[in-house]
C-alpha cells in the first residue's frame, strides 16, 4: 500500500489551490529545486565540460529512462529518455515502417491527440512510398485492423475525455493481423499501471511533464521492444545514438539496443528536474495510485453530476474504462473553466466544449476533491460564465 | 568598442582554471542560477499551467530565437530556437529536398561534423527516391557543386581545425547553380560576425551551449530565410508549429513564418537558462569579439610554436580562414590534454590526435592565454603524457 499522506508532502503546492490539471503540467516536486540549482552551480558552473563525466549527464537519458520503465512495465534497457513526445513518436514511427515490409496504412483513430496525427501525417507524406494516414472514430479502430495495416498507432488515454483503449487486447489483434503497434503514453505514464512487455507492445513514447511531474516542457520517454531495436531504423539519427559517439567515424552506425533512439545532445537542466522528480515514485504501488485515482474521480463525478446538473459527462461512466481524468462538456466551459481557475480550482479547457479535470492521488485527496466541487458549484449557480472577463482568451488555454 | 573586462566579471568560472573549451561548453552566466531557480520556484511552482501564458513560456522560442538572429546577422522572425542541432538539421535537410525538384545529391565534407553526416544519411535513406549523400574534401566542394546538388549542407568552421567555409561564395555558387544551401552554425554563432541575410543563406542551424552559453544541452536554432517557410515542408511537424496549435483540429495546417520550425513541447527550465546566458551579449559588438579572438589565437600559436616544438599547427595558419579556435596536432594529444587539464587548463581532444583549444573574447583575456601556454609548456616538458594515469579514457573525451 502507498501512504498518500506521505507523498503529498513531497509537493510544493500553492496555498489555497486545488490544483486538477496535473494531467497537463504536474506540480513541482520538493526536491527538484535543489536539484536544479546543483546541477546550474555545482556541475554546469564548476565541472564545466567535465560534467559529462564527472556528473555522469551523459548517462542521464538511460539512468532516467530505466526509473520510468519501471512505471510502464518496460524491461531494463528499453526506455531512453530525450527530445518531446512528438520527435520520439516521429522516430517510431519511421522506425516501425521500416520494417513494415509492403503495407502502407498507418491506422489512428480521431480521439487520438491531434498532435500524433500531424506527426504521422507529415511523416507519410514525406517519406512518400505509398503510406497513407488512416484515421476512424476510436471504437471502430478495432473492426478494422486487417491485413493492410502496417502501424497501429495509438494513445491509450484519450486527452479530452479520458477513455480508455484496450491496450493488451488492441496489440494482440494488430499483431494478429501482422502489424506493429505504436502507444502514446502521455496521459498514462503515473496515472494507471501499464504493463507494456505483458501487453507485448512493440514500441511507445510518453510525456515526462504530466503524470511524472518534470517541469514545463521535460523530455519525452520512448520505449522500443528489445527485438526491433537491432532491426528498425528512424528517419532520424543523430551522435548521441552511435555505437561510438566520441570516435567520430563518418558513417552511422547504430549503438546497442534503445540507445539508437538517442539523436542529439539532451537538455541536462530539464533532464535533472525529471530525474529528481521521479523521486517521489520511490515506494509508490501503480495499483493503488489507481484505486485511489478511481474513488477520487467516482467522488467528483457523483458530485458533479449531482450538484452542477448542467454539466455533462464526457467521460465514460464505467472506472475501468477511464484513465485518471473526468471530462464534462458544457457550452460554455471556456468561461466556466476560466471563472473556476479564478475561483482556486485548477482545471484545463479543450475545444470545443470538454471542461477537463485530473485526478492526481500523489497530491490530492477527497477533502480536495469535495472543495473543487464546492467552487464549482457556486461558479455554476452564479453563472459566472456570463461576465465577460472570463471570456478573455490567452494565447494557451 | 566591447569592453570584455565588463563582460568578463558576467561569468561564473572556477578559480585557477583557465577554459579553453567554450566551443564545446559555454561556463555559466552570473544571471543564469537566479533565472532558472526563479522558473523553477515562482513560475512552475507558484503558476502551474497557468505559466505557460502568465510567464510567457509560450513565447519563448521566439524571443530567444529573435535575440540569436541579431548574433548571426538573420532578419527579426526567421530564427526559433528549441530541440537539438540534429533535430533542427533533419527539419531543415527535409524541408530543403522538399522544394529540391527532382535534384538528388546532398553535398557536404568530410570536415563537418559526423553527427551532420549521420543525419543526412539516415534521412536519405529514409527518404529514398534516389536522394544520396555526396562527401568530399573540404576544399573540394566548391569545384563539385554542379546542377545535380539539391542542398548543399556544410558547417561553417571545422570542429576539430576551425577551419572557416566561406559562406558567401560558397552559397552564391550553390544558387547559381541552383542549389539550397543550410549552414551549420555550431562553431560561429557567437563567435564570429555572421551575416545570414547577407551571404542569402537558405536554412541555418546552430548550437545554444557553445559559444552561446546556454548550459549542457541547451536547445538550439534553426534559421529559414522567409521566403522558404511558406513552402519548403519538414519532414518532422507537431502541434506547435501548427497554425492554431489549441484548436486540435485533426489535419496539420503548418503556422505562419518560423513557427512552423516548432514540434512538441519546449524545455522550458533549459530554454529559460539560454535565455538568461544571452543577457551578457547586450551591448557587445561581434567585430570587437573576432578582433580580440584573433588576437588571443594568434598569439597562442606563436607561443605555442615558439616553445612546444612537438605540437604541429592542424588549423589554417591564415587568421581570416580561422573560426574561433586553434588545434594541434600530436601523437599522445589524449594524454597530454588529460595531464593539461589535471593542470587547470580545459581544452579538449578530438580524435585521433586533435588537441584542440576554443577562444572566447567575453571572458578570456591575453593573461588566460600565456598562462595556459606556460602550462602546456611544462606539461610538455615534463612528457607527463607518458604517466599511466592521463591514458584512463571516460565515457566524453
Amino acid at each position: 500500500m502507498t501512504d498518500f499522506t506521505r507523498t503529498r508532502a513531497l509537493f510544493d503546492l500553492p496555498e489555497g489551490v486545488v490544483y486538477l490539471d496535473g494531467n497537463s503540467l504536474g506540480p513541482l516536486p520538493k526536491g527538484v529545486a535543489e536539484r536544479v540549482a546543483r546541477t546550474v552551480r555545482e556541475e554546469w558552473g564548476a565541472m564545466l565540460i567535465r560534467g559529462w563525466n564527472d556528473a555522469e549527464w551523459i548517462g542521464l537519458p538511460e539512468k532516467v529512462g530505466n526509473r520510468i520503465a519501471k512505471l510502464i512495465g518496460a524491461p531494463k534497457g528499453t526506455v531512453t529518455v530525450g527530445d518531446s513526445t512528438s520527435v520520439n513518436l516521429f522516430k517510431v514511427l519511421t522506425a516501425a515502417l521500416s520494417v513494415a515490409g509492403t503495407r502502407c496504412v498507418v491506422l489512428s483513430d480521431n480521439g487520438n491527440f491531434p498532435n500524433d496525427l500531424y506527426v504521422a501525417q507529415e511523416a507519410v507524406r514525406a517519406l512518400g512510398m505509398g503510406y497513407e494516414l488512416k484515421v476512424v472514430a476510436p471504437e471502430a479502430v478495432e473492426g478494422v485492423i486487417d491485413d493492410t495495416v502496417a502501424v497501429l498507432m495509438l494513445t491509450e488515454v484519450d486527452y479530452r475525455t479520458g477513455r480508455l483503449h484496450d491496450m493488451k487486447a488492441l496489440t494482440a489483434k494488430a499483431h494478429k493481423a501482422g502489424a506493429i503497434t505504436i502507444w502514446d503514453l502521455c496521459h498514462s505514464a503515473g496515472a494507471l499501471p501499464i504493463d507494456l512487455h505483458g501487453a507485448d507492445a512493440d514500441f511507445a513514447v510518453g510525456c515526462g511533464y504530466k503524470y511524472l511531474n518534470g517541469g514545463p516542457g521535460a523530455p519525452a520517454f520512448v520505449y522500443c521492444k528489445a527485438e526491433w531495436t537491432e532491426r528498425a531504423a528512424p528517419a532520424l539519427a543523430g551522435w548521441m545514438g552511435h555505437a561510438e559517439p566520441f570516435a567520430f567515424d563518418l558513417r552511422y552506425l547504430p549503438g546497442d539496443g534503445i540507445s539508437r533512439m538517442r539523436v542529439g545532445t539532451p537538455p541536462i537542466l530539464s533532464m535533472a528536474a525529471l530525474d529528481a522528480a521521479l523521486d517521489v515514485w520511490d515506494g509508490v504501488d501503480m495499483n493503488s495510485v489507481r484505486a485511489r485515482s478511481l474513488e477520487l474521480s467516482e467522488c467528483f463525478i457523483r458530485e458533479v453530476e449531482g450538484r452542477c446538473p448542467r454539466l455533462e459527462l464526457a467521460s465514460p461512466r464505467e472506472a475501468a474504462r477511464r484513465g485518471s481524468q473526468v471530462s464534462f462538456r458544457f457550452k460554455h466551459g471556456f468561461e466556466t473553466m476560466q471563472a473556476l481557475i479564478a475561483a482556486g480550482v485548477i482545471g484545463d479547457f479543450r475545444a470545443p466544449d470538454i471542461m477537463r479535470f485530473g485526478f492526481t492521488p500523489l497530491y490530492l485527496g477527497l477533502d480536495d476533491v469535495l472543495a473543487a466541487v464546492d467552487r464549482l458549484e457556486d461558479v455554476m449557480k452564479r453563472r459566472l460564465w456570463e461576465e465577460p472577463v472570463y471570456a478573455v482568451r490567452a494565447k494557451v488555454t
